[in-house]
């Protein structure tokens, strides 16, 4: 049976010839190319998991709370904690990731015979997950520079009448945040066309240097905001991602939910990360920092540098990124060649972890001769 | 905003008016609903639990192995062990719960355009699923005794040519096993129309009095061997499920699996479990004890029964099903009404339970007049 492949069974056609996504996972010294969280957990936490954990562990012959009652109440209390704009239980979903959050938001109001739209580049499982689930995906239109240009999105918009928009913002892998207006302009573009459901994927919001968009939320029951705990939480390995929106969004996404889709020991952990918010936030505003200095140093040292309000930094150009990947590789140091013609992403490290970094790709200039093209901008 | 419905978004059509999925979650004294294993877990596996989720916490900050390598070593150990027959990493596949692991089934061989089967009364996720992913769902026919007939189960494949074929063995919520022979026919009808994916849903197969078929794996590519470790492994509220098939399945099905979809803690859990089998599979020999008490003691008390070979059974039968459960719940028992007329499920608890549940049932004959009416075989 050795010879049977993926292509001799009886899968969909539009699986055939793909490969799975996922970047490659490298043991390298350096790893800054998923955006993770270098700073491992506290140990007062890493401590109180392995508590709440046990206690769930002692009741794991039961199913789970399938509505994940005191998750996402205690998720709740953060977004009203960290936003100032109040949100109750009612208003929060929580699921094995964003990812799956996406899913079920598209199962719900996407599907066959239903399309989605994203501003790309943006991050690509918004497209991945369309299609997954039957829904027509559409790219649109984002400027040279990344930012979105209101009237060219909405033109898309009013064009192709998509069912669900997303709107990432802080960008990945751009990493530039998209400002309010724009996100406003956009849901109404998205109303006057439809309705449609518009998502604003605020995955890295906490890294950024401007306010959540969750009061928005307030009146627009065609609004969902999506988040996560793998970036800001440093709990990338923990896959929970979240969304805050109308009730009646959480009352829907339930109708096509797997039944019992979070764990009991996810919910016990997540909870006790939850309790640590505090110092998990400081992590935060180290890593901001790091990040304005990659923004800053890169700069300094010749590249074109997308501005930040990310744990990740855009950078470039290069005639060859894929090239310049494998130098910056051969030093050590894991990057993200995301495909963008001419530029690569890296994630925000440790002091030392970017210094690496920065040294790798200074040499990159230095040694390799291989100067990167001048900006756009500047080369008029 | 408190007056807008699930109605008002623009979810699907095929959404509006429905409700989610998901047994009653009741605080009764004696929870026998959703058979879930009674024995909470051992203690030293409770502890080995909470010391390797320390591990992994240790690392949360990272995303975890995508391709849960060292889970599925051990999952397809488990296999080998107690089937007898040799199944390699490469053999499996794991998810969040085996709803999950269908659900990437029907994404990869199932969706738009495409439809599936299954032989109903059987587990109304794999119509649910199918449903979710646009699969078009076949209800394929089953004898009034809850048997499958191949001529009538062949001819339904002949004329629908489904692309998925489900099959329960154990079936739920009947108990009633599939014969070796059955599932090789419907294999063979399936590969003659389609040919199509033959997914046999083992879930229960620890608690049979007969063995597993993934030896049928041997030479057939085309066919699903898909497990828990909810039941047999007394892990209801870890959400693992898996599956076994030929390679080319697995990588097939990782085109559609949403990334690092498995949690570090989840994987950390599970293989704390693996390491308990020989306890867990104890629990079960007592559980087989017990569910062969109930088929009998219920046969005795003059109430028809399905011979089970999974921790629960199908007994009745009832004028009003929905009104017999209500009763026996008064008594402080759950028990599930699976909208099968004339029929209620009791999964096997402990000694304790099961005693309760035996008086509840047998005053419901004695005090409340409400007696089975005796089984078709011996009414004629």
């Amino acid at each position: 049976m050795s010879d049977v492949r993926i292509d001799d069974l009886p899968v969909r056609d539009e699986l055939r010839g793909k490969s799975p996504y996922g970047a490659p996972q490298l043991d390298v010294p350096v790893r800054l190319n998923t955006n993770e969280n270098p700073y491992p957990l506290p140990e007062p936490l890493v401590e109180r998991i392995a508590e709440r954990v046990r206690e769930a562990a002692r009741n794991l012959n039961r199913y789970p709370d399938r509505d994940a009652v005191e998750l996402r109440t205690q998720l709740a209390k953060y977004l009203t904690d960290t936003s100032g704009h109040e949100v109750g239980m009612a208003n929060v979903w929580a699921a094995n990731g964003s990812n799956e959050v996406i899913q079920q938001l598209l199962q719900t109001f996407g599907g066959p015979g239903r399309t989605a739209i994203g501003f790309e580049p943006s991050y690509s499982m918004h497209g991945l997950i369309s299609r997954g689930t039957g829904t027509g995906w559409i790219s649109g239109p984002r400027n040279d520079d990344f930012t979105i240009d209101v009237t060219a999105a909405g033109k898309a918009i009013a064009e192709h009448r998509p069912d669900v928009v997303f709107i990432t913002t802080p960008n990945n892998p751009t990493g530039n945040a998209v400002p309010r207006e724009t996100v406003l302009a956009l849901y109404e573009a998205a109303q006057a066309a439809k309705p449609s459901m518009v998502v604003v994927d605020e995955a890295y919001v906490e890294f950024s240097h401007g306010d959540s968009l969750l009061p928005l939320l307030e009146g627009r029951p065609n609004l969902v905001v999506s988040r996560t705990m793998s970036k800001a939480f440093g709990a990338a390995g923990l896959r929970l991602g979240y969304l805050a929106a109308h009730p009646a969004v959480v009352d829907a996404v339930q109708l096509v939910r797997l039944p019992y889709h979070l764990s009991a020991v996810t919910q016990a952990t997540a909870l006790a990360a939850l309790e640590h918010t505090d110092v998990l936030l400081k992590y935060v505003e180290q890593l901001k920092t790091e990040r304005d200095r990659l923004v800053s140093e890169l700069g300094a040292a010749g590249y074109e540098v997308v501005e930040s309000d990310a744990n990740f930094v855009q950078f470039g150009r290069f005639e060859d990124s894929h090239t310049a990947w494998q130098k910056i590789l051969d030093r050590g140091v894991l990057v993200r060649d995301n495909g963008i013609p001419g530029w690569l992403r890296v994630s925000a490290g440790t002091p030392e972890e970017n210094d690496a970094f920065l040294d790798a790709v200074r040499d990159l200039q230095r040694f390799v001769g291989d100067t990167p093209t001048p900006p756009k901008e500047q080369s008029t």
